[in-house]
């Protein structure tokens, strides 16, 4: 790509090296780079060096924000004694898109995985049974329905059990306007098995 | 999205600005910004800022470069003698990509298009016309296939028909590996009244 100059070259060769972006996808995103005004330009890049600076994870729940105590473990109103248990900053931020959900989180940074080596001490397990000793009324696993995810699930109920505190699990089943025919067939065993009287 | 901080929902925002890029995928880019070493994102946030900061179209053919002349303009091992008009940069460098095109190029910044008020003015014609009263013995007009490109191309053949020199357009028809069942009409019409004898 060495018609385009070193500078352009270089802005589309890091653009490029980002996870989901191609080529193509750089080239097009560069040249609306450099013909953007100047002031945006530079207010793109100093959104990047700001964020990279000041990431940290939330001293509670372990998300990742850029205060000491992320904005929901700060948040008074939030229910501080349902404690939602997500493998990644991600999966937070999806049950926070669902605007339904006024407890607070817990996040492992991770699942249980013996194939890649991920144990229970590499995730913040600790962490989440030293937030127990709090006032908490209920945990609700919410890792991923994958084999690690579901792992994870057990090991944490059966690590919560002794000490009296509710652990629930959400449900994993046919999703919302699924077509039955494209379903995989252990989630339709999983949406049987889960089946509530009407 | 308050739920990260304002930092890196300030990061979120910048790049979900971007074209193509969704609100999912700017999350999962800015995430994985955030994680990066702190060199590398600084290493992007500068790409960003000397891109911007440097670029301007070549002199002579009006690619966007970050020098006076463009590598190409600028390289001797090139056939100065032939020119192939472009719409704009990524259409030059989709045709560099080929590797097979040794001459050199001129990019209008666009195409005649009444519907978007853009007349022959609007596009660099006249420093084409100019380029004409050195060394050149071919102009291939390489336009879209759009009714903007064709009008454009129509347009320039006939401003050079007088001087002489030779115009050519680069042909239109059903791309290799194309399925006939899957070309639009238009297109196979094209073919048909392009066809070369065997």
């Amino acid at each position: 790509m060495e018609y385009y100059g070193s500078q352009i070259n270089n802005l589309i060769q890091h653009l490029a090296a980002l996870p989901g972006i191609g080529g193509k996808t750089a080239q097009r995103l560069a040249f609306h780079i450099v013909r953007m005004p100047k002031d945006q330009a530079d207010a793109l890049a100093k959104s990047i060096t700001d964020a990279r600076e000041h990431v940290r994870y939330c001293k509670v729940c372990g998300t990742m924000t850029d205060a000491e105590i992320c904005p929901i473990c700060a948040d008074g109103k939030r229910d501080h004694s349902t404690i939602m248990v997500v493998e990644n900053s991600r999966d937070l931020a999806a049950y926070e898109k669902t605007g339904k959900y006024s407890g607070v989180y817990h996040v492992l940074g991770g699942a249980i995985s013996p194939m890649l080596g991920v144990g229970p001490s590499d995730i913040r397990l600790k962490e989440l049974m030293q937030r127990l000793q709090g006032d908490v009324k209920e945990v609700i696993i919410a890792t991923g329905s994958s084999l690690e995810g579901e792992t994870t699930a057990m090991y944490i109920s059966k690590l919560i059990k002794p000490t009296g505190i509710k652990v629930s699990r959400i449900a994993s089943g046919v999703p919302v306007g699924g077509d039955l025919e494209y379903i995989d067939e252990v989630t339709l065993l999983r949406a049987l098995e889960g089946r509530t009287e009407l």
